[in-house]
């Protein structure tokens, strides 16, 4: 691959969302000029990149990821719902793709990373396939249980619990996957980077809280409450599991704690909500880490340099408060210590988009909670203000 | 003004320069799209500004910065030497300009700024006016002395040390001051932001070493080495200076120590290359802080989370070293932890040009200096990588 200090140098990312724009804002510092693709013409990373370096496609479009890639040194993405055939032929072509496209693959279905995960020797809920709504007729005897897509979902969406037979009649017709409804003390997540150097570096393990219905992380924080015996354990599984998938960039790997053991719920080869608080938090952030690793830099220290929580700015229904009544709310937040906003510039607000976050840090995680908590009451999700048009 | 969260709401930035890149890229957290302004079609800001949204122009020119920034909403600076006649004009027609024309006017002649400090009752080093050369040989008793140039001179530009006589064949025909030299035993900045509610929030003096030669910061670091008698007083004289000045923005506030007294050398009314070390080391950056003055939001807390050694990497002569060699140079010091790197994306590498900067942070800020300095001897100014052609 060409030096990446080389002024020809040129990386792309598939993705325009905002955990595209934050890995944007990391690469700047590298003198880092990425060319993004999303399918929507004005997605958050619109409003970082210069003339002619964003572009609108269907990142699922084998021939438009393909044309927009084909020139570029180096390829990553900040989602994983992409045409992996493009990412194999563009590295045929000599494309380095960062994560491997056979990564990626792997966790677009959920049922082939369950598969591959129990395969491993790495620890999950027990589940089986269900591929039409009629196979869960024979599995009474597994419920309570999670029905979830085996592709493309997220953020809640393509997810259901089913509690007993009446809740059947909410089965996706999609192929799915029934896992065992676990009922844990705590959900975890834990990010590590690794380079294709094999250079690993660890996050400590956060905890989140998550919305009771939505089932979107409502608020993070780290460090986790966790014995140092399981803080121990969470890192050791994210370092293996980077290791046997052979991960270039960054991995986030959330794990439910039940009865003192981990389960691996869910992994995402990307930056991940769950890392937002170490752009503040962190001596170096998820971002630049990911943009270390798939430039097969050194990964940077991880280490946490004062407690943090982060909370989502999620989306409203149509009725949003004024732009006005928005301001105040911002500014009364802002004046408290601590306090860091993050909008992503999303031009629409949907309700339970993600329209932005703000992290709290604190030399006290307790306080840090409390000023959050506070947060939450004041504003719900009032301040989810929409972009420049 | 327009709600700054309102999707109409658009600020403008004269000068495209590295100081305006943190400042975008601090702005994006806030939803905030500049439009900059800048002679340099490829200036530092050009990368992270959408289509339309970067112009070439100069800075100096009337009409050209009125045409550029009659429509917006907000227009603040990242250097001083502007077009002020264009700025009262557009004030006029309903653009809030921050900090306001008459401050930056006073900036950019340093007499008037010297004169303006002393007859506020700032302490400065004495000091008298010198239209041309000639006026010298008067002034043979106030030797030694430093010779600088009224206008536009910074970087060590227009700045020259006369020891005695010999030296006057060094002076400058354009109209400049002659200051007492002052042998002061450290020099340290301090910075403090004002927001239009009067809201003011003072950072830690920083401390800096200079290059023998070219009079340029070579390092800097925070804490300074102060009694807390001297950081106190340095950060009243700051805060009252912003009062007088009632700035809106930052000012940075530049200062000799000498005998445990403080005299004001320079002052700047915007982000400043003293303040770098506040992205990693401060609760809230100095670009933040600028532009929550600017939008007359709180100020964000300055406290320094942790001790910091700020680094200019510095442009060379046409015989640089290779892409591939300086990559090799910036895996190495990326390895170290708390090295922070950030490239400015320069085009052209010029000596003593500002490239980019390297801050490294530390529990410690004995090992800050030391693992600063062994990079200084490491890399020399060895990395200092162009942009992007």
């Amino acid at each position: 691959m060409r030096a990446f200090l080389d002024p020809d140098f040129h990386p792309g990312l598939l993705g325009g969302g905002q955990l595209g724009r934050m890995l944007l804002a990391a690469g700047f510092r590298f003198q880092q000029r990425f060319s993004v693709l999303d399918p929507d013409p004005r997605a958050p990373c619109f409003d970082l990149c210069p003339p002619g370096q964003f572009l609108q496609g269907a990142l699922t479009d084998h021939d438009r990821v393909c044309s927009f890639a084909e020139n570029l040194d180096l390829l990553t993405v900040e989602i994983e719902n992409v045409s992996t055939s493009a990412l194999r032929a563009l590295r045929d072509r000599g494309v380095v793709v960062r994560p491997a496209p056979e990564v990626i693959e792997l966790v677009q279905d959920k049922l082939v990373q369950k598969r591959f995960l129990r395969e491993r020797g790495f620890p999950t809920a027990d589940f089986v396939p269900v591929d039409r709504a009629n196979d869960l007729v024979g599995l009474r005897d597994r419920l309570p249980g999670v029905l979830k897509l085996r592709r493309a979902g997220y953020d809640g969406r393509g997810v259901r619990v089913l509690k007993s037979e009446a809740d059947f009649d909410q089965a996706f017709e999609q192929p799915a996957l029934l896992e065992h409804l676990v009922p844990f003390e705590r959900e975890i997540a834990v990010l590590v980077s690794r380079n294709a150097s094999g250079e690993i570096a660890c996050y400590d393990a956060v905890e989140m809280e998550f919305h009771p219905e939505q089932n979107l992380v409502e608020l993070l924080f780290a460090p986790a409450r966790l014995s140092d015996t399981l803080q121990k354990r969470a890192r050791e599984l994210a370092c293996d599991l980077a290791n046997t998938l052979g991960i270039e960039g960054l991995l986030a790997v959330e794990m439910f704690v039940h009865e003192e053991r981990l389960l691996i719920n869910e992994i995402a080869p990307r930056p991940h909500n769950s890392g937002h608080h170490t752009i503040e938090a962190c001596v170096t952030s998820q971002f630049e880490q990911h943009l270390r690793a798939i430039l097969n830099l050194p990964p940077g220290d991880p280490r946490l340099v004062q407690p943090a929580v982060m909370i989502n700015l999620l989306g409203e229904s149509g009725s949003a408060a004024s732009f006005e009544a928005k301001t105040a709310q911002v500014r009364k937040l802002l004046a408290r210590p601590g306090v860091h906003l993050h909008l992503y510039g999303k031009r629409e607000s949907r309700p339970f988009r993600k329209m932005g976050h703000i992290t709290v840090t604190d030399a006290n995680l307790e306080q840090a909670l409390k000023t959050a908590r506070e947060i939450r009451r004041q504003i719900g999700n009032g301040i989810s203000a929409t972009g420049p048009g």
